[in-house]
């Protein structure tokens, strides 16, 4: 094998910038124009039509970078596919509506898969309240599936700039759970069912989401595809403003802590948790709790908004402790940080 | 190497069936809907939001499939995804408004020239009064951009449903020079500069699609990117007809007579056109004739609706022609016809 050649002598990659300093440098070109509320780089852009909003968004799943083929059968990568996209909407506040698929297959894929495969978009969207009215099939080596995904939008926008100093920092359901499961199907290692079921087919927090903004209680909200530290540091970076988390109070089921005990490494970083993550102002925070019951799930406080930058994390004794990396970036896997 | 199995003793692939293979066994369990008045199956979904309709598109370009490296620059790429889309708007005779863009990109691509892609979708997009307002980005083996791409429709909705036997049948522009165009490309081969141009950016009919679907004339319409017989098969197909095509009447240009003299059938199954195919009832005609000015192209009338099934190209002599191929199927690349 030939040895790269140093970075400086040749063309900046995007494996070098990665995802994210890519978006940085695209987005505030692409913000503002007539019609659109909200704009790209957020989970979904609002749009407005007829005196009427809705929320706009794209996501897809890639063979070989989102999944290998076994580890969910066909239908559960259709029903995932759609799933991953409504996450976004539920973490506007708004309602799946219509989507348009974009099937890219190789030649050899069976028929049966194919239909399998879109059987589960279907069926996902049904049962968030949406339909499939539109799609392309084109050929191509991996196998991936684009949805994009039109919702009708709440009356009040929230986004991930909505963060202020003292805000509670809250999470729905648990995290880490889909990590565990996918470390387990991806190392072919025993995993309990609620972990592999939350891998494969992830819950969506469409009626938390809808309450949360819609109530007035949520002042920023996303939602955690790429790892709990990762997606907050979104909103803070938005925000501009910093986060301390408290490990002890991020949301672990009993699944996971018999696999890792107290560690909540894999649940602040590990991703593809589809939980919503929104930060709550301290006079909200009482609301919050006596209408728990209209979120659908549980949600727990994990930490507080602060003045400055970058996130802290603080563990069961008060020690700030370091995370090597905080969650994914398709283009820069390395120094992924496990337990 | 192993021989094949034979096909019976093995599952069927998307790769035996075809693209339309498939469609055609999906769609009929797709259509319908609250909110929808035009599912899949067409050129654009039409939905109803708020008292209005919009369409909805979905389409992408996969490196390998439907370009090489090198064929475009990213910049003319870029565009060229964005007005694939935006000739599906036109067929529908809508207006784009806004799209939100998935681009899956090899890691070992450079940020000079994703930068430069975005920007030739940001530039198209503005051209027909559309804007980017969201994406995703993931990593992948090929470079694959897929659009998905909200319109204004217009009062009526025409379809490829509405063509019965006496229509005319009318195409706009000239057809065949991207065909020629990509071949020089594809083949390191001199090519007009025309030709080239047109492969690489094609001409979107926005003007001619919404007078011809505003005024009435259109009863049914498709842009034609597979091959012009094939997507008149497509008419055909959906609205129960057969047709007559003469292929003297073909518009070609200057360019693709100089390179294939008399001979239409690049032009008539080479693909990328991305001009406009309607069909006209005779009561229409004149008004078409006369009103041609307002389509901001030429259209040439190609044949006739017939109710028997099939289509007949009938040559200069009166003399029916039989085509080996009729256009392009991303799962079958064998048996295309060329001059």
């Amino acid at each position: 094998m030939v040895a790269p050649m140093p970075r400086s002598a040749r063309s900046t990659t995007i494996g070098d910038v990665g995802e994210f300093g890519f978006l940085a440098k695209l987005l505030p070109r692409l913000r503002g124009g007539s019609g659109i509320l909200v704009g790209p780089g957020q989970d979904c852009a609002v749009i407005r039509g007829g005196g009427r909003r809705y929320l706009f968004t794209v996501d897809a799943l890639v063979e070989g970078v989102h999944f290998l083929r076994g580890w969910l059968s066909p239908y559960q990568l259709g029903r995932k596919s759609f799933l991953v996209n409504a996450s976004d909407v539920a973490a506007m506040g708004g309602r799946p509506r219509f989507c348009v698929v974009n099937l890219a297959v190789p030649p050899a894929y069976r028929v049966s898969d194919l239909s399998a495969l879109q059987a589960g978009i279907v069926a996902a969207a049904t049962e968030t309240g949406a339909a499939v009215v539109g799609g392309n099939l084109t050929s191509a080596q991996q196998l991936s599936i684009a949805i994009a995904l039109l919702g009708d939008a709440p009356k009040r926008i929230v986004t991930r700039q909505g963060a202020r100093s003292g805000h509670r920092i809250y999470v729905t359901g648990t995290v880490g759970d889909a990590a565990l499961g996918c470390r387990a199907v991806r190392d072919g290692t025993p995993a309990p069912p609620s972990a592999l079921r939350r891998f494969r087919q992830p819950t969506v927090r469409l009626q938390a989401g809808r309450w949360l903004v819609e109530s007035g209680v949520a002042s920023a909200m996303i939602d955690i595809s790429d790892g709990l530290v990762q997606d907050l540091g979104h909103v803070c970076a938005e925000s501009g403003v910093g986060a301390e988390v408290y490990a002890a109070g991020v949301p672990r089921s009993a699944a996971y802590r018999r696999a890792y005990g107290a560690d909540a490494t894999l649940a602040l970083t590990g991703g593809e948790d589809y939980e919503l993550l929104c930060t709550v102002p301290e006079r909200h925070v009482k609301r919050l709790a006596s209408n728990q019951a209209r979120l659908g799930c549980a949600i727990a406080c994990i930490g507080e908004v602060t003045a400055g930058r970058g996130i802290r994390i603080v563990d069961e004794e008060g020690r700030v402790r370091p995370l090597r990396a905080t969650g994914y970036d398709h283009f820069r896997r390395e120094g992924r940080d496990e337990p």
